[in-house]
This record gives C-alpha cells, structure tokens and sequence, in this order.
C-alpha cells in the first residue's frame, strides 16, 4: 500500500493524538543475560498501558537497515524515508531555524585544527564553545565575499556550524571535504556530477578564502564541510492530516525534522520532566503533539545500558502526566533502535503500543521488544503507523463505496 | 523497500555468514498427525540453535505462490525473484558449467521415444543413461548443421540434454515442443511473438534434422524441448554485497545459480557429509558460504515423508560441523516448501533461523513450522533475509543522516 493513501482520507476532528517518542529505544541484552534495556528497565505506567493497548514492532526504513535520525522520524510521521531522505545539512539549517529560500544550498561544517602542513589533527578543533564558534562565524561573515552568491555562516553547537550559500542553479553532488579522519588534509570539494561543477568552483573559492580568513587561529583553523543538501520542501504534516502539530524536542536535529514538515515548535525545554510539562501546558491548543526524548538515543550510543535503563524509568515515571490528560490516541514507540550493547543505532525493529478506546486487546502485558513480538499489530514498516494512529482517531474515512 | 537498497550500503570487513539450505525443507503433517515432517525428525543440534536465534517464516516469492527451485534460489540471494525470472535452459547451461555468449538460445532437451506414427509413448526415452546420451549428443552435433547459426549439443544427465543456439537476435518466445503427456505428438515450435518468426523457423529446422538424425534409435527416437531462455547477466552477488562467496551443491542445478550470480563453485561432493567437509576445508577462503542441501527436496517430492526425515536428522547431525566454526551469521533455511503430502513444491512459508551475537531473543525454542510462526522475525518476503544476514554481519553503513 501507497503509505499517501491515507492523505486522500483524513477528516477534520477534535480529537487528539500523542507521540511520544523516546529515540533509539530499541536494545539488546548484554551477553549472559537475555533482558534488553526496556526489558530491565522498572516500568509499571508502561506495562499497565501495554496491557489495554494493542503492541507491534515496527521496521524503520526496512529488513536489516540502520537508519538516521532523519529518515527514521519520517517513517515516524508517515513520510516515505527512501523518497524523502535528504542531506543532513537542511536538517541542520530548520534546526537552527534559519530562514531558508528554494535558492539555497545548505552544509554542515566543523571547526577543525590542521597542523602546517595542512593535514587535520582535531575534527573538532578541540570542542570550542558557542561563544567562539559565533566569533568564527561574525569573522568569516565579514571576510568572505564569492563572486556569484551569497554566503552565510551560522552558529550550531560547540565545533558544529552551517553554511548556506544562496545563488541560482546550487546543486548538492558535491565531494564532501570531511576525509573523516585526523592525519589527513581536507578532501578537495570535487563536481560528482558535471551539472555540479559551478557549485564546486564556488566551494572550492570559499573554502580558500575561508582558510586564508582563519589561518591565524590557534585551534579553529580550518573548515571540513559535510552533509550538502539543496533546499527542498515537504507537504506538510498539518495539511496532510489535517491536524494542528505542536513538537516537543531539546535537541535541534528534532526541531529541525519538525520545522520541515511544518510543524510548531514548541520553545526551548532542557530536561524530559520540561519536556512533559510543556505538552500539559499546550495542550488545549493543538490536536497532535509530537514529544521527542533524546537520552535513551544518547545513552545507548554511549554504549551505557544502564544509563539507558534509567532515562527508560524517567519516562515512565512521567508518563501519568500524558496519560491523565487521556489524549484519544497515545503512541509510544521510537525512532530506531540503539543497543548500548553496539553503542550505535541498529537494524532491530522497534517495539511500539498503541493506546486507544478502539484497540482490539492483544495478549501483551509488558512493553518489552520480546513481548511485542505477539503483539495485534504484528511487525510492519514504520510508515504505516500514522495511518492507524489516524484511524484510531477517528480521522481517516472509508475507502471506496 | 526495493530490494536493492542495500546495494547502496554494503561495508567490506572479515565476517563470515554461512547459508545451510535445506532445499523443500517446508512440509506439512500426513493426515491423522499433526507434525511436518521437520516437526517429526529429531533435530537436537537445530533445536538448540532455534532457542538462541531469531527464528521466522519465509515467503519465497509471495502468499499462495508455488516457487520453481531457480527464483526461489534468487530470493535467497536477495535478487528480486520475478523481476530476475529466467527460463531454465540458462539456468541448465550454468549448471553444466557451458562457456555461454551474449548471442546465445538454451534450451532444455529431453531425449524420448515416439512411435510410427509420431505419438510421445515415453517422455524420458527409457531414462537412458549418461552415456548414451553422451553418444546421441556427438551424433547429432556431427549431424546437425542450420544455415545462420551455430548449435551445440550438450549431455546434462540420463534423458536430459542442453541445446545451445548461437546467433544474430535470437528470441525465446517459443512454443515449448514437449507436450508433457504421452499419447500425443511434439507440438511445433511456433512463435509466440512476430519477433520471434526468424528463431522460430530455425528451431523447426533444428528439430527435423535431429529427428531424421535420431530415426534409426531404438529409444531415443526423438526430442522434446523446452525452457527456451536467451542469455542474460546478473549483477555478481560478490558485487553487490562485497563479499568472496563460495557454493557448495552436489547438483548441477544449483551450482548453475550460483556461478550465473558470480559465485565460485567448489568441485564436486556427492554426499552431505561431503558438503559439510568441504564447507570446513574452504572456510578461511571465502566470507559468503552456500551449502545446499538436495535430498530434502527429493525426497519430498517422492512423498516419501520418513525418507525426509532422515535427510534432515543426517543434516542436524552434522550440523556441529559448522557451528564449531563459530560463523557470524548462520542461517539455516529452505529456498520454498516440498510437503511430502503434496509430493511436490507447494507455497507454504519456509522456517527460517538465524543465528549470529546481535540477534534479540525471541521464544522459539524448536526449528519447526509452528513455533516459527512465534518467532521474532516474522513473516517477510524471502528477498530481504539476504539484508538482515548482511546487517548481523555488520556489513550495512547506516542508511541517511
């Protein structure tokens, strides 16, 4: 099935639907047990819920495939996350919430530090702070001028910045200058198609002046340039569905993915307890609520099982603040999965409940990855969740006559 | 997700993924029982296997489809089986190890015996033996000449032959001649298509010919022809998925599919035991293994339920073989089902294990038909098992930012 089918469908209604999203939540047990990380975890709210709601697992993008970020909330939203996969640098760019034109062409970038020969010895030039990275960014700002476009250099996070440049026929098949690795120079910003070409002598002239303009800083003195994406839009999920989206995230990426679909995002939050606040607070004023929690993501790539365990009993231990709101439709599930075990994300399906008054009971009586095995849902791609959200929510009609 | 996204993602590196094929391992319980004949043998070795791997069912080609032994083998290789399709005569060709060209026709031979009045009263010609039909084929190579093509004639064993037509635009859209039924006559080779006008009168020249050629024979008066396939290529499993892969068959059928996708065949085994030696001796060579199991198919397409059981009982007793080795990734599984009940191929979904350090616990804890039903793979096409032992492996990059 067509996963847009569902667009040709929807209703308007007063009814609500959560997501709650606990990224990379999926686990494996450490060797010589056999309890994964949600499985160790302490968590009555979830169990209880997992008995009245119907379970599954969910592939994100397919069999055996380990997806990013990106396109693993895609799937989450109902967006197809092959056709829709973009560069990382447009996420970067709706993260920060840059004002984007169809014009431009977006690039993360790293301070890095190259020793005089020019090879890279810090990717990260030493993790500089907010502070310095907008001294970097004001300073290039004021030096940089390319002959046929614009340029505009932003501020993420620590090393991490954007790049934008905006001019006409911008394309994104360019060589990525990041070689990955210390002890080699920057990879040279190479056409991999010739309709690129343009683009890349534009790259290659700024990344030149951007080292001239940087050549008398101790530790920030170069620039590796990743994750090219050209601008592009997205129908949005308001329109889509029908619904009044409000998203819920501390962490940019997940803002940036939601400012994309044309979501509202909510203002900054810093813990999970913030978090579940600000959706009690909205929550008169939006039908849809999409609350993103980042730690079990990180703790799992930290390879920490037990951090993981305990950001799983911080959920739960907030869950009553959703579940006494009694929202129509309340999903639980994450993005992908990330074994602390691999400290990576992974293939392994993800386990997901669904909570609702129309749910056919199934025999699931813990939300576990193992238990979800039997779940009513059975095991399907990721895509597909929407659309039953939707349909529990009394917002999608009938199909045919 | 198409098939052929993992393409995109595949990683070099020293795993080992061993694929144990039990060809019709798929079966049903004789009437009055209710255990398949996998269910009856006493499996120690797979049983034990089952309860530390993620276990599952297979649909070889799709719900309801009875599979031919080549797309089922495609599926097992993650090559879309339908849009890989090919006529047998090629996979015949393959299996004998013949030189093939890009210009070249294969079909499929069956020697047999007409009577005076041209009438089909055996459609194996007495199964003569290998080398009578060695001498048929050198008579009617020294006998047969067409005007614009070349034709080769190739023993493949007892009744059975390879013919090769080697020429300009040659098209297998051809009426098959075996009119599978004694107590009729060959059916002319008529086109099918306009396109195929120009082959299909060469065939009738070829098949006149051969019978004046073959007139004089006590049994092998005549030949039927079918499986007519033109040559094509397949991109290389090595290729595709970076992998150094050997095949180990005892029949020419499956060492055909695994040198038309670029495999090395190992030589020639004639007992299980055999294989599995060989499997051992080969193992620090190669990174992809495919051992294939015959007599389960056999035997079930007997109907001979115990004599498969016993096929199976030999296989899990030499199971330890390659578990010793301690493989990555250790699939055990069958390319589609052969229900000793049916005597034949049937669609029922194919039990499938897979065993490496990174699968999540399921509760399977036998390798049968009704627990794989509960295990945590699911039910999922065959084509995408080639992706998930590929990410045990570790040998799939993440998929998008």
């Amino acid at each position: 099935m067509n996963p847009e089918l569902i667009d040709t469908l929807t209703l308007k209604n007063d009814t609500k639907i959560v997501f709650l999203i606990l990224d990379g939540v999926g686990g494996l047990p450490l060797p010589g047990s056999d309890k994964t990380e949600l499985e160790t975890a302490n968590t009555p709210n979830l169990d209880r819920l997992a008995g009245s709601s119907i379970c599954g697992l969910l592939d994100p993008i397919g069999y055996g495939i380990t997806p990013g970020s990106g396109p693993a909330h895609f799937a989450l939203f109902g967006y197809d996350p092959v056709k829709n996969n973009v560069g990382r640098g447009i996420l970067s760019a709706a993260g920060i919430d840059f004002p984007m034109t169809e014009r431009d062409l977006f690039m993360r970038v790293n301070f890095a530090t190259v020793d005089k020969s020019g090879v890279v010895i810090d990717r990260r030039a030493g993790r500089i702070d907010n502070e310095t990275n907008r001294k970097l960014c004001r300073k290039l700002q004021e030096g940089v001028r390319l002959n046929s476009c614009d340029v505009f250099f932003e501020t993420v996070k620590e090393h991490r910045g954007l790049i934008v440049l905006r001019g006409d026929n911008m394309r994104d098949e360019i060589e990525e200058t990041d070689p990955q690795k210390v002890g080699m120079p920057p990879i040279p910003p190479k056409a991999l198609t010739p309709k690129a070409e343009e683009t890349a002598i534009l790259i290659t002239e700024l990344t030149e002046k951007a080292r001239e303009i940087l050549s008398d800083e101790g530790k920030a003195n170069a620039m590796l340039l990743r994750g090219y994406a050209k601008y592009r839009s997205f129908p949005s999920l308001g329109k889509r569905f029908n619904l009044n989206p409000l998203a819920i995230a501390n962490y940019p990426m997940y803002k940036g993915i939601a400012r994309l679909l044309g979501m509202t995002v909510n203002q900054q939050t810093n813990t999970i307890k913030e978090e579940f606040a600000a959706l009690r607070e909205n929550y008169e004023k939006y039908d849809f609520f999409f609350l993103h929690i980042k730690p079990t993501d990180s703790r799992g790539e930290d390879g920490d099982f037990d951090a993981k365990v305990k950001v799983i009993e911080e959920v739960d231990s907030l869950l009553p603040v959703i579940t006494e709101l009694n929202p129509d439709v309340l999903v639980v599930t994450g993005d992908h999965s990330t074994p602390a075990l691999l400290a990576s994300h992974s293939w392994h399906p993800v386990p997901v409940l669904l909570s609702s008054d129309t749910c056919r009971p199934d025999s699931v009586e813990q939300f576990s990855e193992t238990e979800c095995t039997r779940g009513g849902l059975g095991r399907l791609p990721m895509v597909y969740l929407m659309g039953i959200a939707l349909a529990h929510a009394k917002r999608l009609t009938k199909f045919g006559a």
